[in-house]
């Protein structure tokens, strides 16, 4: 058994392997940075889901990728998040939906989770919640960046709703945007969390399964914690974390089986991925579309930040 | 096996069975009233999804019950609905949350499941949807009571979040609202439909169980369809209906035994309770509180409206 570990993602996808080195060098970056932040918590003994909630920040505050500042547009123009964080201990989480202008929706799940005694807040309503908490907001112009707002024109004139593809630009990764971290600490708990940007030109008001709890992210300390990413309404409809949870509760599976179940024999091609790890600190990351932007770490000195393979 | 069954509940919580026989009355007679619209469908040959949809719209158009023209006042005096279906054939599925004035949110729920590719809508977005749809409205005064409106006086004053309480009056059930549909059909196909009006004094954009899929309804040919009543919040953490039919798929035990494990082992005392019907038409009613309003007939005669026991 590990004493720690820790699980991040930044998307799946189409992800072509011949795209803009620099680019690619960014994504890795942001993926290394946002391990490190969560990393240095585990190895000085934090909590699990002190982690889980700096590492999403972090990967919040990055532009690359499709939640917090990174959001996409939706069909409106705007910027709707969602995000979902739970703690497996006790099972108690905290989600957001539909919120705008919240510079870190990860926070605010988690106050959720602690300040009120529901699990999930949406729109207007949670916005009232955040100002009531003191939490940061930022104005459009944070959220802005001309890739996301091409992106945006181009789906709109195709009429698609677009999982955060790129200009059919070969150099950008399509991936569908989302993030996540999973960990288990020192004390043997583990914890989960999720955030999104959701759908490029996505319907307003549309909910995601990153703010669902059982769906788009779980933890329970008896099995394990669970981020996803991909298609949402797939995740919703397949409840996938939860999945993950019952086939190793119930059969008896090891993570890396229930995980390979749901991702590719539940789900379709290109329905996207899921990062977990179990209550012995084993890491899997599974996924059915090219690409998945990841990276891990543990107490046994394993470090890696991948794309592909 | 059963041809057909249909199961349906309005509510559970705490029931005195003192309450006024009037009252009892009209509660008994709006169940029973539900019933029987779904009853004609499903005698006819007609679909499990049409059955739980036409059954939850009759009794959203009950006053007595917190969904639809029910609904309880939340802490800033709104009506905010929440509701979702699931057909079993596909695992297809619709939700809305945090809904405002419209008449009958199982029927929004289903129009999002057939006439676009997300899953669930909330809030404005669902309400702009809603137009479109030509799905019809009402003002504030369609969703009036004096009860719901004493109810919500009582718990602001009391700052407490109240689950349909009535107002420490014994005359009236302090039930935990939420209204709810499972069915098989004469082609062995499963379905559910949830709505619910929510806690009373809820804080503005609370997300319910209700509006979940796989915590506050779920159904999948393949085991079961289930509808949940009570503390969404638990629901919710518990993934309850999806853990139904886990427990059924992945450890075989009966609709029976799966839900008895939720229901008493999972849940904590007065968390609330579940309706469901298996693939053979079995049908479960089972709850942790003093009472819950429910319904049930299938193919054999079997024809009951019952409250308590």
């Amino acid at each position: 058994m590990k004493e720690f570990a820790l699980a991040v993602h930044g998307g799946a996808g189409v992800i072509p392997r011949n795209f803009a080195d620099k680019i690619k060098q960014e994504y890795l970056d942001g993926l290394e940075e946002a391990l490190k932040v969560g990393l240095v918590i585990l190895q000085k003994g934090g909590a699990s889901l002190d982690a889980v909630e700096a590492t999403v920040k972090t990967l919040e505050d990055n532009l690359k990728f499709n939640a917090g500042k990174g959001s996409v547009f939706n069909h409106e123009g705007n910027h709707e998040m969602d995000a979902s964080i739970m703690n497996g201990i006790d099972l108690s989480c905290g989600a957001v939906a539909g919120i705008r202008g919240v510079k870190n929706p990860i926070k605010l799940a988690r106050l959720v989770m602690e300040k009120t005694v529901h699990v999930a807040l949406i729109g207007l309503g949670a916005e009232q919640f955040a100002q009531k908490m003191n939490v940061e907001f930022c104005d459009n112009d944070y959220f802005y960046s001309q890739l996301r707002y091409d992106q945006w024109t181009k789906a709109k004139e195709q009429n698609s709703i677009r999982l955060d593809h790129s200009v059919d630009d070969d150099s950008q990764p399509k991936e569908k945007g989302t993030v996540g971290a999973v960990a288990l600490d020192k004390n043997g708990n583990l914890a989960a969390a999720t955030s999104t940007g959701g759908l490029t030109n996505k319907k307003y008001g549309r909910l995601s399964d990153s703010s669902q709890i059982g769906c788009g992210n779980y933890a329970n300390n008896k099995t394990c914690a669970v981020s996803c990413t991909g298609t949402g309404e797939e995740f919703i409809r397949h409840v996938v974390a939860y999945d993950i949870h019952s086939q190793m509760f119930y059969k008896g599976l090891s993570l890396e089986q229930a995980a390979h179940n749901v991702v590719h024999q539940t789900l379709k091609p290109d329905d996207g991925g899921i990062i977990a790890v179990d209550n012995l600190g084993n890491i899997v990351f599974d996924y059915n579309s090219v690409g998945m932007f990841r990276a891990a770490a543990d107490s046994e000195d394993m470090f890696e930040v991948k794309i592909w393979e």
